[in-house]
């Protein structure tokens, strides 16, 4: 049978709420006074699943179904798991809790999505306080995993794992907070660097821009994947937690933030954190963390290449700067000698290109071969401004041949053949190398499109004239080996 | 003529300089007294050169050399870039100027990658003071963008602008801090945030493993992206900054973190922050940031994925259940119809997987076909149990054929023939559909190998009588349309 869970206020945080049953196959049953709740929804709803479904390599169930109810207790009926989103007021919230108590299942689990209350605030008033805890969302909450869960003594701890396991089982990382407190973890330390931010902006020391910059330029990267006491354990490197602790212990006397209320810097505080970070990461050594913490940043500032945004967006432009220095060809015109073929792509193999078997994997290849007739296309005036003009090739067949293998930091290069060019379409022979040694070709047909059709299109003539004079000028070359071939065909 | 880095001071963050000067084709002289400091620069050498290459999506310009100096002049002679990493003791850093500046060229720059010290107290005593300024980097320098530069009022300001164009030239992200102050800009949140997490491990709140969770299974994926403020406007929605200041701001008094020197919060406070949000990011609206974060934040978060850390690891967890929900075929035994194709791939089209056409790029076709490979393999006995023993599939050739195109969030599915398994290969076929619309055909070869020799040999016996089961109970279908077809070929 379906499960239900039911939303208590809409907007961006409810909405994510919702984003994430539904789409794992809840049905949702939303109670809202606000009668934009429902558009609110929309758009959230709208943008979960744009984004969502494709975080899984494979399918998420149906979606379950959306109700809108007027009366909290139609909204609460029959649901396991009931989330309230009011406004950060606490006799708001504590009113909501007693009329949905009246209507809703007594085995139902009652989660908050306050930033700030503890949970015992929470239950002061509540007829059946052991329903109640807080699970406390990030935004986007149909993306971040997040999801800090704090019981008073008064849950019943049943329900606390009950919880843990009804978070997990809608994609997200159940955080059990053992002790209650103000704000709970995470946001104490947003908390923290919203005060040391206002401080900056008021001084004058810095925009909000440059302050976002020295946050996604660097720690932030970090932080994505290891967080805190990780980062600072391998920047301690061999000499471990300890020695960084001493080495940035004196820093908490120093004015290195206008937050100067300090705990005291002991020895018994550095053996604490120094003791939980061994039991945290002492089964890693730091040269294996080194590499765990490179492979993730590497692999995720990639991400945000193909995003061309932040990081992303300043490797972006020191790649053009790097292609100009080495003079790689970006038009016919500069071709030293169009009877050769031509150099099109010339890298290194990165890390985010490798597989369980240790080498580059297959779809890497029609990667790298895609570079290369990406380009070719360039080259022959098929570019940016030309593509914005509503002219551009689509792939209509790849045959890729792989010869050997090869592996991180290899520097590859593919060397490309035009074979045809007529018509609509052209014949594309790449072949790569790492050296001299022959790694893979790949055999292409592209055809010219017109990006409004999305149906062949006859390209221009300074693309046709292009086409020509490389095509004319390799034909004296041999014809390639391996070309013509059919998959499995015997040498 | 090569261009000349002196680096003062080795270490993890003198070699992490040495190694950006060095990959970008710079000669590195190192000055530093420990005997150690060969062995700990080439370590950091060796992280650099296995992940720094493969961040460009182009061949970086041959290595420079490295050579190590006992003597500090020696080190600077003919150096155009001097970077000083020596210990965080200011009468120290300012012996090594005076040490260094009587041998080092006069239009050299003398950066510090100084964490707290001011440039100021850096040029206190030093004989020519405009040469100097702070460059504080960001742990591994190698791959980290940012880098803080600060300039006090002595420092030339020809020198700041040579300083942002040499920054640039060797990948990273200059942020040019215009005030002076301890700690410049980012170091000053880590400082706040590290604060605060000495008070919640003391306090017995949280554990260093809980707080580092907390911060990189939510904030810190969208900091990586957006920073602070960014992601509070995105936040705040349509409302904009004013309404989220309105409604946060109030938390400054509340005891959400132990750090309570906090600034007024006043309407001359709000009206700075809204205004500059406003100068850095009102040309976007608010429904085209959220769709720009949900793109980074998806692209990272599946970056994570492939490495099996952090947020990619809980994704993976998830996947699995869904799995398992959805029946998925992972054994033999369980296929319900052998004879007919076998489902391999159902997903959602994921964001990562576009490209400037607006569709699924190509490579990624051959990505589900080689994730329906890997799935037929696990499926005949060839799992990742199978492959520690040192046996598994390489892929030799590939022919794809596009048909149709797909977009985001298109649900797509693999199915899979074997049409021919004998001796050390098998013979695939892969069709994909987004309902009952063909996208596009996958024929393969894949070879078994031995991965000690990494040459062709005979799968096990069960992965034989599996093959054998299922290719002679697909043979009753039709020969698939597109078989054996080379690029090119007429219809």
């Amino acid at each position: 049978m379906t499960r239900v869970a039911a939303i208590i206020g809409g907007g961006v945080i409810g909405g994510g709420w919702a984003a994430r049953f539904l789409l794992n196959g809840w049905n949702v049953q939303v109670f809202d006074p606000d009668p934009e709740a429902e558009r609110k929804i929309g758009e959230v709803l709208d943008n979960a699943r744009r984004s969502m479904p494709g975080l899984s390599d494979t399918a998420l169930p149906a979606e379950g179904q959306l109700t809108f109810h007027d009366a909290i207790e139609d909204a609460v009926a029959g649901a396991e798991w009931i989330q309230e989103s009011v406004p950060e007021r606490l006799d708001l919230k504590q009113k909501v809790y007693a009329g949905l108590q009246a209507a809703c299942r007594e085995d139902a689990i009652i989660g908050s999505s306050t930033s700030g209350f503890k949970p015992s605030e929470l239950q002061e008033v509540a007829p059946r306080p052991e329903q109640i805890l807080v699970t406390h969302p990030f935004n986007p909450v149909y993306l971040m995993p997040l999801v800090e869960v704090v019981p008073s003594d008064r849950t019943a701890p049943e329900r606390v794992e009950r919880t843990k396991q009804i978070m997990t089982e809608i994609g997200m990382y159940p955080l059990h907070v053992r002790k209650e407190i103000d704000a709970h973890i995470a946001d104490r330390f947003l908390e923290a660097v919203w005060r040391e931010a206002l401080w900056l902006v008021k001084d004058g020391v810095a925009t909000t821009e440059e302050i976002d910059e020295s946050i996604r330029m660097g720690f932030g990267i970090r932080w994505a994947q290891m967080g805190l006491f990780d980062t600072y354990r391998v920047a301690g490197g061999e000499a471990g937690m300890k020695h960084f602790m001493a080495q940035f212990g004196p820093a908490l006397k120093w004015p290195w933030t206008k937050l100067m209320d300090v705990p005291e810097f002991n020895d018994e505080l550095v053996d604490l954190i120094a003791g939980q970070s061994d039991a945290q990461s002492g089964h890693l050594d730091i040269r294996e963390m080194e590499r765990i913490r490179d492979n993730n940043v590497v692999a995720m500032m990639r991400a945000l290449k193909a995003q061309n945004w932040a990081s992303g967006a300043v490797l972006n432009k020191h790649d053009a700067k790097l292609m100009a220095d080495a003079g790689m060809v970006r038009k016919a015109a500069d071709i030293a000698d169009p009877s050769q073929p031509i150099v099109t792509v010339a890298r290194a193999v990165p890390i985010d290109w490798l597989d369980y078997n240790g080498h580059m994997t297959e779809s890497r290849y029609l990667q790298a071969f895609a570079d290369a007739s990406d380009r070719l296309m360039e080259i022959i005036g098929c570019d940016q401004d030309y593509i914005a003009t509503g002219g551009s090739f689509f792939t209509a067949e790849t045959h890729i041949r792989h010869i050997d293998e090869t592996h991180l930091g290899a520097r590859i290069e593919v060397r490309t053949r035009v074979l045809m060019a007529e018509g609509k379409k052209m014949h594309l022979w790449h072949e790569m190398y790492a050296g001299d040694k022959l790694l893979a070709t790949g055999e292409h047909i592209l055809i010219h499109v017109s990006l409004e059709t999305r149906r062949p299109a006859p390209f221009s003539p300074e693309i046709a004239a292009n086409l020509k004079m490389i095509s004319e000028a390799q034909a004296g070359l041999d014809a390639p080996e391996g070309v013509g071939r059919y998959v499995g065909q015997p040498r």
